[in-house]
């Protein structure tokens, strides 16, 4: 008897969700900086971004004492894969730091802020995010985490 | 022969999308305040929001020489509404002016931005907000506009 | 003898520095919103602005949990004289709360920060802003708190 | 008769603010950036950060659709100094492209913004800034560009 093939779901036009070693590899690359640059309050998440050519950019936060004029993690890999690179984003991924006072001491992939899905739209509406859904990793296309953006 | 019934939609948790008066009204608080203090570049976009309580409070655009240092009419339109009234946000909606320069001079329905969506989640996860879909007005959840949010 | 007179300074070009009744008043109209809605986290900051007509504006700091997103009490406070008022700007201050952990709960004068510094200066390049300095109360044009600003 | 001798100014406290060949290095880096990846409304100023130890680190702004979202040269510049260098400033510039309409088709030095003042303060306090005044390129230091900041 034949085995039983499971028929093949119609995923054309849905974005491959699972992460790939490639993926995983981003994500050690933005803990490595995290690790390596971590300090309350100054410091507290890292970025790492994919570009088309396949090379890893990261990025670190840079808070400031006034909150509102901090900088995103995401930002500065993506100037750097601006200057540095091809200025291309294929996927990304944020991570931040516990606090001081946490009990959960790992570091854990957040999803990018809304300012950084606007900017990340804006410059590579075909960007892929990494981000943590009901404990488990996917990817999903940046226009997913920004419906009806503004446009002007 | 009986007539086939279309069955009906099981739509028990999709929020009622479509405009009451209400919500045209409140669009029509945002375009006055917007005809009453438009001015290029300074205040290009208003807004309005309408608490639990069924009072409305617009909001204005302050713009900047420096484009990053500026405040969303939501924001100002929020503001308002907790010092005015009782904090709470059950609706929302922006329009923007067109600049000087555009050929289409009508004023339109936009959806917040990424900074905007943040804070309205933040401090109204239940707050339905008017967006333009396809050219159709409907009201969506703040959650549906922010997928997957940042936490801490 | 004639008694000897003061030289009178050549100060008709400085702004007068020393704090009046009314300037204190915006202090204490500043200090009443921020005990009527002091949220550890959400709402830090409230400010009272002094239109030129003589009336007062507050506003109140809008925190989000991304800081970057969040929204000062002077732009709160300037959107309600835009809206409310005259939108005119001729004295400005901001308070702080203590956080749940520090000592000392005195609410303080606390200067505004540089996006707000943008913000002023560009709508109201005349006004005036209240901060501390070595522990006294003075009010300082905007201008000097922001010397050589950006520019297009 | 001797000739009077000029008395000389107890300048010991003040930064030395004329440009060193250094500095016309690093103008001269942040044009070349600007140059290479100006694009209209996208990338419109660069900026350099010389750190301590002498290196030079480039930066370039990242315009957003919404301006509010948008990112400085200053912050990937640094970002770039704290991931590739030493993460220090020593002196930093920034320099901006006409747009489109503009007459004047000359690359400028231009002051940071009150945001990126703050960050520099917080980050580097003892960084000098080069701006121009009255059309001369002179050196500050960042604490004369945010008198009396925000501090907690």
């Amino acid at each position: 008897m034949t085995p039983r093939k499971p028929k093949p779901l119609n995923d054309s036009l849905l974005p491959d969700v699972m992460l790939t070693a490639g993926d995983h590899e981003l994500i050690a690359a933005a803990n490595e900086v995290l690790e390596a640059h971590y300090k309350p309050f100054w410091h507290m998440v890292a970025a790492a971004i994919r570009s088309e050519n396949g090379r890893i950019w990261t990025g670190l936060h840079i808070g400031t004492t006034v909150g509102r004029l901090s900088v995103c993690a995401e930002a500065v890999a993506y100037g750097r894969a601006l200057l540095d690179g091809d200025g291309t984003i294929q996927t990304a991924v944020a991570v931040r730091h516990p606090k001081p006072e946490e009990a959960n001491r790992e570091l854990a992939v957040v999803p990018p802020c809304g300012a950084c899905r606007e900017m990340i739209l804006d410059h590579a509406p075909s960007a892929l995010i990494i981000v943590k859904e009901m404990d488990v990793l996917i990817k999903l296309p940046i226009r997913s985490l920004l419906p009806l953006p503004y446009r002007r």
